[in-house]
């Protein structure tokens, strides 16, 4: 493994049980009625591990985009032609009468005062110059994961590492909340097949329509998980990713550890980078400490993922695009619950009788 | 009637159909796949018939908190005592380190840069001067309903129009999202007795545990809403919440008539906010256009009354404190299920290939 990486891995540590317990205290005082906060009261005291603090004040959201393509794609796997990735990074880059980038997660993450980064970790396009897209792709595409490894162990760990450099650069401009997102047609078949192995599941639990495939599209989507299943039994994280992932798959995960490393909170989008967190929580169990799941999205198998998770989204809208979309939306509410536990005055401070 | 309410209730129209159609038809344009937003789709096309505009652009966000007092909390149907009241709107208004307010409220509302409005409704006590504080209180505390009508008809058209007006100050100051909030202990009781006559459902199936009661109060709580409802057979939505209801219900409901009047949209959180719409929609049935429901909050009865509305909560975080929070956390949904439709580039305009 290379240095770098394993110092990584080493470096996420749990989330700061004395902070916790001080917010569970000071959560008991505020001037409400003892859980009227519902979940949010749990998330708040969550902020407050990973923050180190009771009265967490995370700043700015960041959504870090990263875009792949996948040689499975070439099976018909997607009710969409692998073009549509590297025009989706011209969109989400684009100059637009609101601002940059004409994508759902644009338009949402300006309405959050949210900043997009978009990475390409192995697009199959000659991208045009443009000085906000940051190049880290190695390769055009993945490899048939049906039948070869889809990336070889030092192009996963080069990719693990970027993500880990776009998160430390997110972190330095200012994000506290971290939402790494992806795109790339193709891709919920990787995440699938990763599910499968990760979770100890079939793959029929964890294969889905995706972006909205056909019976038949599903059908073939599924015999292409099984197949790569079938071609290689690895079962160590690492291996995994490499042979069944995906470039901007494994950018995530680097991501993901970064931040957490950092002390930064994650805000998990839906099944894609539940794949990834997967991975990440197999190589780091303390990882789990740092995530935060959006909503449960329309993909079946995303369940799955956040029961191994051990944790529980706050929302359930149906969002099927990934992009971040959902981290972006949930970013208000984990600030809302960390400014409730920050902000809030005590009953004593504020001479409420206290029931 | 008051001629006044008369003509309030006679302004809420529908929403614009035409503008929800040309919604649907560029929202099947964008740079998604198909119903790939999920539940955010539908309630973009809804704000676009609010807002009468296939890319609707809500701004500000303003959340009303209406404070009233119940003679039906002498009777102990609460967990905390009625001089709670008056307290929390001295903490509504509070200056602290992190700005005015230190109830959840407040905090929320910072976050999502939410104007917070606080109006004495018919607080039971002398509230202290305070620039920010809206005077409409007539009288201080509604008559116990168990034993006689809560509010004349004359306070109860008041406190509505006073709500109405305060609607018009906060869109004059800038809101498209009006959120009414509530505060006063007690208040869950007549929020249950109005549901249960406007839904002809046992009292039994509205009546919860409010601010968290045991079961001792949750039975002396169940038997006053009986008490009530038996004492008085009225059915016309006005008599029922004078004869049930409280003055901060009366103002909300003025609050969501004017707001809809108005053409803006009406963020609903729990279930006190749930009874007003209630009695709002059986004398004015297109408001309910103009309600977008914020999470299912942990109350029993306030899924009754969304499905007795028709209408589809965003999120289910367990809350149940009132004051608008649920709303407060909604807001952004809101916004960005408005920015995606008013802000994504079509397959065209991004030249995507559209699958």
């Amino acid at each position: 493994m290379h240095p770098d990486l394993h110092a990584l891995i080493q470096s996420v540590q749990p989330a700061d049980a004395g902070a916790m317990s001080r917010a569970r205290a000071r959560q008991a005082q505020l001037t409400k009625p003892a859980g009227a906060l519902g979940d949010l009261e749990d998330l708040g005291v969550r902020l407050a591990g990973v923050f180190g603090c009771e009265r967490p004040h995370p700043r700015g959201v960041a959504v870090l985009v990263a875009v792949g393509d996948h040689g499975v794609a070439a099976g018909g796997v997607s009710a969409y032609p692998p073009e549509v990735t590297p025009a989706m990074v011209a969109n989400f880059l684009a100059e637009t009468p609101a601002g940059p980038g004409g994508a759902a997660v644009n338009a949402m993450a300006r309405m959050v005062g949210a900043r997009v980064y978009v990475m390409d970790a192995g697009v199959n396009a000659e991208l045009p110059a443009h000085p906000a897209l940051i190049r880290a792709a190695l390769r055009r595409g993945t490899r048939d994961l049906r039948l070869e490894p889809a990336m070889t162990c030092e192009e996963t760990e080069a990719l693990i590492l970027a993500g880990a450099g776009l998160a430390r650069r997110a972190i330095h401009d200012g994000a506290d909340l971290i939402i790494p997102g992806e795109m790339g047609i193709g891709n919920t078949t990787p995440a699938a097949a990763l599910s499968a192995r990760l979770l100890e599941v079939d793959a029929a639990q964890v294969t889905g329509r995706g972006t909205g495939v056909d019976d038949e599209t599903l059908a073939r989507k599924l015999a292409a998980v099984r197949e790569a299943l079938a071609r290689t039994p690895v079962t160590a994280p690492l291996n995994v990713l490499a042979e069944l992932g995906g470039y901007e798959i494994a950018a995530m995960l680097g991501i993901m550890l970064q931040a957490a490393a950092l002390r930064r909170a994650v805000v998990l989008d839906g099944f894609v980078e539940g794949s990834a967190a997967l991975v990440g929580v197999a190589l780091a169990p303390a990882l789990r400490d740092f995530l935060f799941p959006a909503g449960e999205c329309a993909e079946i198998g995303h369940g799955a993922q956040l029961a191994a998770l051990g944790l529980r989204p706050m929302f359930k809208l149906g969002l099927r695009l990934g992009e971040g979309t959902g981290g972006v939306l949930a970013a208000p509410l984990l600030l809302a619950a960390a400014a409730t536990l920050r902000e809030m005055r005590t009953f004593e401070e504020a001479g409420v009788p206290a029931g």
